[in-house]
């Protein structure tokens, strides 16, 4: 069976996640979102918001996957600055996009548009604008790279925009087995399948009783684009769970 | 004023945070704690379960900061492969810890070590236990390396036993105003701040009505080193809300 991988870096952009002041919501988003057409996240990087770390990590990663993901950073403040950074990365000059402004004037009305509102319908030179509905200021795309707010209601409002333009890989599905067991009992089994369906990708991932999870035990995941692979492997699991009397769930 | 900077990196391995399948939980735990001790997390990389990448990143990275902390890979399934990993990445040794094995031959009763478990008794040579109550397991530290659990909560045990180890910097001092304006009305006023106190680190960031907050507005973070210059610059912005008739708390 051939299939196609389309590979993707997240760069999310500020210093709120990296001092841990704020939670990141945006990374299980874009990769859900993505895994669903079949692209596949390969890195994320957390990184300040930083004129020379920014276009240092867009320039060592833009060649290296098929897209680039960014979010936070393109706001009307003095600490947005991931698209003069890009634009900088990219040798491209800023310029002024005419929808962008028109978006903007509309929005807060004439003579509300200040400088700093302003900032916001600046994009490199060649890049296509990403809408969105909620804050009205759009993210752009330049060459592979698609540039996104960083609030999260904003990001998702601008990733169902950009999620029509990608070209899209094979779809990866992914099945849970939860077993009521230590993974360090089923561990040889799972070495067993892993060997034997070497097209999948299978996880062993324990979790503990807390707040949340009122049992212990471990999710297996079984991951890859033959979907009767998966089935066969799952099923070879929930046999041995069976033989040795272990709860499950599928 | 003269201040230390530690400075960190966090390196979580696992395909199921970059998969979207699992919300990442450890990383704002690790940047607040080692915030509190003056250690600031200058990136975070979320990479694969993939020996070769994890190497690459280990190397890169080892003597670009004071410290790299790992979470994820560590459990005795055939995903787990941060350990020998690390120790091939430094030139080392896989070697029998005989505190981990005692530990765990405890913990599960003589019998019941099997070559899973016993798996998770092996250590790059020279690297001391970080030991954890919730699964016995132990994480390590070799050189500046200090090896985690992914399962948040046996994460927690380990980082708390960890932080008594590591060099302390100048204490990171936040404050926050929450400001209900829109950020770019008080953009300029953000900027003339940041000029005046180019020593602190003046972040924007605007939220949105959601499930979680009931109104939209902008959270102002001043973060540094200098007690009375963040309350300075606090002031000024707090009068100047004042001027504006803006809603805002401290």
């Amino acid at each position: 069976m051939t299939y196609t991988t389309i590979t993707a870096v997240i760069i999310i952009i500020g210093k709120e996640i990296l001092s841990g002041r704020t939670q990141d919501r945006n990374i299980q988003r874009i990769a859900s979102d993505l895994g669903r057409i079949g692209i596949k996240i390969q890195e994320v990087r957390i990184i300040d918001d930083d004129e020379e770390i920014i276009i240092e990590s867009i320039n060592n990663l833009r060649n290296k996957y098929n897209y680039i993901f960014t979010t936070g950073g393109i706001g009307p403040t003095h600490d947005d600055i991931t698209t003069a950074a890009i634009a900088k990365a990219l040798g491209k000059k800023l310029v002024l996009h005419p929808q962008a402004e028109k978006l903007l004037t509309e929005y807060y009305g004439k003579g509300e548009l200040n400088e700093y509102r302003l900032k916001m319908a600046y994009v490199p030179e060649g890049a296509t604008l990403i809408p969105n509905n909620i804050s009205i200021a759009p993210g752009f795309q330049v060459e592979n790279i698609f540039v996104m707010a960083g609030v999260p209601k904003i990001m998702h409002a601008m990733l169902d925009e950009v999620i029509p333009r990608l070209k899209k890989g094979s779809k990866i599905i992914s099945n849970t087995v939860t077993a009521y067991i230590a993974e360090s009992k089923i561990a040889g089994i799972l070495t067993d399948i892993q060997n034997k369906y070497s097209d999948l990708e299978i996880g062993s991932y324990p979790f503990m009783i807390d707040e949340e999870t009122p049992r212990s035990g471990t999710n297996l995941v079984f991951r890859g684009t033959d979907e009767s692979k998966i089935k066969m492997a799952v099923t070879e699991l929930v046999n041995e769970l069976k033989t040795m009397n272990t709860e499950y769930s599928l």
